[in-house]
Parts: C-alpha cells; structure tokens; sequence
C-alpha cells in the first residue's frame, strides 16, 4: 500500500503543526539536501506546452529515494476560478522502483517555495534585513511572508499587486497574525526602502515588474514567479548590477530571468554557497539576486518532510497502487482470481 | 475530485468485461490515437537508472488531454518477490492543467502492451499466421497469448522460459481457457514453424534469445522485452535482414533492439504504416520486426480507454487531489479555515 496525503491531510496537518514551524523544519530537509546536491540524479523538468499554460514533470533521485512532481502554470486560471498552480508528488524506492508515498502539492509547493525563499535570504540577504516588499498578492504571498517572519523574523511587509482585491485578501489574512502591513499604491513605493524584494507574479510575458532604477545598493531580490521561457519579471539591467544565484543552471538558463543574458553570463549556483564553495553576499553594497524557478531537489525535500511528519498520525490514507500476486510473474492470476470463468 | 482506479477496481472492471473483451477495444483507441500520431507533443520517456534497474516517466499531449506514466523496471524483482515492472498513470486536462483521472497501471500496462503487439502483428504479420511462438513466461505471456487469440484469432501456443515454474504457470492459466500449448524445450524448438514470435524477456542485458539462423522467411517478430540502453534480445543479424518497424524513432534508436545498429540504420514508422504513408510487409517470404518499446502516446490511448470504460460504473474512487480555494488567489484560506488560530 502506498501511503496518500489527499488535500483534507493536508490541510489538517499544516493546521495542527503550524505554517512557521512547518517552514523551519523544512528548512532543514532543504539544506540537508543542498549540501549533498552534487549526488542526486539531475534533469531539466519536462514540459508539455499549450497555448493556455505549461504541465510539468519535476523527476529527481538521491540514489535511494526517488521522487517526482507534476505541476501546471496556467497564468489565466484564476480568471476562470481556477489556481494558476496545481501539483501533486510522489516518492518511491529506487531499490524496487515501487511507489511508497503520494501526496497532494499545491499546498505543499507553497510551503517549499516559501521556504526556499527564506533558506537563501538568510544565506544572501543583509544580516540586519527587516523588511520585506513583495510584489505580487497571490497564492504565494502569504506563504512568502510567514516563511521570512519563521526564517529572518521579518514582520513588516510592503505588498503591491495590480488587483486590489488580492491585495485587499492579503492584508485580511495576514494583519491578524502580527505582521506589519503597508499597503503600497506601486511596485515603486513597494521597493523604496525595503531590504528584501520578492516578485511573485504570474504573467506568461518578459514583463518588467521591477525596474534597475528602484533597486537600492544592498537589497536581496528574490524572483520566483513560476518561471518558464518568455516569462520574466527584472529589468535586465538589474541582473547585470546584480550577483545572480541559481538552483540549477541548466533549467534557470532557459527559465529563468537570466534567459534575457547571454547564455554565459555570470552565476554563482546555491549549493556550493552552502557548501563554503563559493562566495555569497560579499558587502552590504552588493545587490545579490536569486533567480528562482524551483528545482526538483526542492520537492524531494519537501516530499521527505511531508511523509516522515505524517508518520504516526492519521493525515494519512493507504491506497492500493501496486498491484501484489503472491507470484509475481503471475500478474494474470490476480485476473482469474476475481473471474475464475469470466476471462 | 480526481477519479482514481485502484488495483481492486482494475481488476474488478477486467474480470467484469473480460481481457478479450478489453483489448478489442484498446485497439480501436489505439488505431485512432496512431492515426493522429503527428498532432501529438511527443518526447523520449524521461529515465532514473540505478544499478538495480529504472525509474521512467513517459508523458505526452494531444494538445486537448495530457497523460504520463509512471514505470519502473527492475529485472531481478521477481527474485525478490517483487514485480519487474510496476506503474501508475494520469490523465490531465491540458486547458487548465488539472489532472481529472489517475490509475494503477500495472495491470493496464500488461493490457496495453498485449493490445499494441497484436495490432501491429495484425498490420505486419502474414494473414494466414495460426501459431505464436512465445519467448519469455513472465507478467506479460498470459496478456500477449489473449491479445493474439482477440486480434488475430491465434490458438496455437509454443512457450519457452529457462524457469521452468513460469512455464507451468502459463499453461496452468492458458489450458483451460481454450489455447493448443506447446511447452518446448529450447528457444529453438519454440520458434520453429511458428508465424509469430514474441520475446518477452526482462534480463538487462545484451542477450541474443533468438538467433537469426532461428528465423525462417515470413516470420514477424514482436521484440517487446522492457527495453532499455544495454539491453536487448535479438540477433543483430536478424534486424539487418528484416524490415524493422517503430514507434518513436528517437526513443527506440537508444532503447531498443536497434541500438545494435548504426544509428541510420533503415526504420520504418508504424504510424506512417497505418496511415498508409508507407508500406507494411511486401511478401509472405519477408522477415517483419515490431522493435517495441513502449511509447507514451499508448498509455495515453489506454488510459483514455479505461476512463471511458469505467464512467458510470462502480469501479472507480473520488480523491481529493486539487486544492479549491473558492478565491483562487487565497490557497492560505484553506489552511486558516481550517485553523484559525493556530498559524
């Protein structure tokens, strides 16, 4: 039986642990898993294009545990009352090649993504960072606050989006937790003083939500926007000022915002800043971004989390995905076994 | 809600329409999907190896419904009690990206390769073809022995494995459903005067089950053996005097029996046969091989089918995959509806 983390597990789950302590822990499956990156089985994710939005597979292996996601970025969906991104995941045992875990991970990706942010703001923002702009209300905005309040202890937020509504939803979810909340009339007034930036917005276009002429010496970009080619939200001439940190080269090159640079231009990859490889933030002058367009690895350590804090309690269900003869070259008994004279 | 077929529902629904019944069908879906192969978004499965086998995940579009399968092979799991070959499957919406059907597939990829070998042996192999030379009594024979009787009206049986208990095992399921079997006691013996000969074995390596001075003029041979780089089961001699027909050119150059052969070796595409864009066989003396691999588009046309099959039946479950916010931007409000005091 493979266990099953459906939406209701969840969302019970996060309920009961809590988002912060949630994104802590997770933090720690991340950086576990970034500082052995260099053995895990690594691969571009695998698109499936429409002119409607993009269906991806995210597959990855650390040797004996294998694990993959599939996800949607459809930028139009909310307009139609549905969520830009979707996903569910599973992790399996490279030993055998059977399914143990599956789980829901449109909420799941949020935790990850969110903490993803704050485990490189951490590593590359100004240690003395206090405040956060974040460019875009939607689904990931509030997973994005808490993760940089549990991570850097950042409570005050400048929110901006072209929708008022969600930024309106924003700030009715989040004021009641203790956060600091400014309501911005731009994305200029937004950025103005703030030591973080984070741009999350869903447009499908190289759209210039940020501009160079806002960023300030020593602020820390982090440019998530679920990312695919012709998706971009920095003005070029930011990633040109800017030190540029990736997941994975080959996926950011095509994804991320440094597809508007030439295909050699200078990045520095996370994992060996984790691992004292390679230098991070090196003034509090410098302007450091994090070109985010989520990596597979991610999603393994999310997976992993997920499945050992659901172990031992009941956010969970048993399905019955592999099928089980007692001989296993003899998968066509199970057939006559339900039907002896019907085949 | 995604609707989920799990193994007891598989195997519930087959014994209810009977594995005949099945194939007969999947082959119109397959015929249907082949003959629109070119609208399909198509791309060589996506593999994890390790030193005790694969892990692969096979996706494809047809630009309305995208599916993908998870699959593993792992030749020494029977040894270990477990199956060489395990897998699940979904189906997708390609508009908004959110999957709507999701099933167990090792038994339906058992039903889908059986359904595939046939209807092309119905395309290739000579029209008076009475006997079926089976090389290999694993998970697959029983499949393959149905499908043939379904597709081609074939009774006569020869099988051969070096386990001899999988043999016996095959009879025991086959005899009393109406076959003529033949337990040989070589390859050799099996294959002689046989029309067809299908090998179906699971060793990963460079094996030669069959050799050409085996193959007599006429003979079509459906190679269907879970392929991959480094293994394969026919003598190279033997593809450079048939014709060799395929799926999915750039996957079966790396994975299958071709791999043998220069990598401009003469192919023919199936598609383009069925289509009547290329000739099939020419004469009743001309040596004819289905080099199957196993290509995503037929796990598309297979999972299609059973969704089909199964709508307005009892042999299905409703999960709870997709989180849905009522406000598609406020994912977090699931989690504070839930709790909300507690994040």
């Amino acid at each position: 039986m493979v266990r099953f983390v459906d939406v209701a597990n969840m969302t019970k789950w996060i309920a009961q642990d809590g988002v912060e302590p949630i994104i802590t822990g997770m933090v720690d499956y991340l950086e576990q898993d970034f500082l052995r990156w260099e053995l895990f089985d690594k691969t571009s994710r695998v698109p499936s294009h429409s002119d409607s939005g993009v269906i991806e597979l995210m597959p990855t292996s650390d040797g004996d545990t294998y694990a993959f996601k599939y996800v949607n970025g459809h930028p139009l969906n909310p307009s139609r009352g549905f969520q830009t991104v979707t996903a569910f995941g599973v992790l399996a045992n490279v030993s055998n090649g059977y399914p143990t875990f599956w789980s829901e991970m449109t909420l799941l990706t949020a935790l990850r993504t969110g903490a993803t942010s704050a485990m490189v703001a951490r590593l590359l923002a100004r240690p003395d960072s206090s405040t956060l702009a974040l460019i875009g209300a939607g689904t990931q905005s509030e997973f994005q606050a808490l993760a940089f309040r549990a991570i850097l202890g950042i409570t005050e937020i400048r929110i901006w989006d072209t929708d008022p509504a969600a930024m309106e939803k924003f700030a009715r979810n989040m004021a009641p937790l203790g956060f600091d909340i400014v309501v911005a009339t731009s994305a200029r007034e937004a950025v103005r003083g703030a030591d973080i930036v984070t741009t999350c917005t869903a447009d499908k276009a190289n759209a210039t939500i940020v501009t160079n002429d806002m960023i300030e010496p020593g602020m820390h970009l982090n440019a998530i926007g679920g990312d695919c080619p012709g998706k971009t939200e920095l003005d070029a001439e930011i990633l040109r000022r800017a030190t540029v940190f990736v997941e994975f080269p080959p996926q950011t090159r095509v994804e991320g915002e440094i597809q508007q640079l030439d295909a050699d231009s200078p990045i520095t990859e996370l994992w060996q800043v984790m691992a004292g490889r390679a230098a991070g933030r090196t003034s509090a002058e410098q302007v450091t971004v994090f070109d985010s367009v989520g990596f597979a690895i991610e999603d393994f350590s999310a997976l992993r989390y997920v499945r050992d804090a659901v172990d031992g309690t009941g956010f969970y269900d048993e399905v019955d995905l592999i099928a089980n003869p007692a001989d296993p070259k003899d998968l066509f008994g199970l057939v006559t076994a339900a039907a002896p004279v019907l085949v």
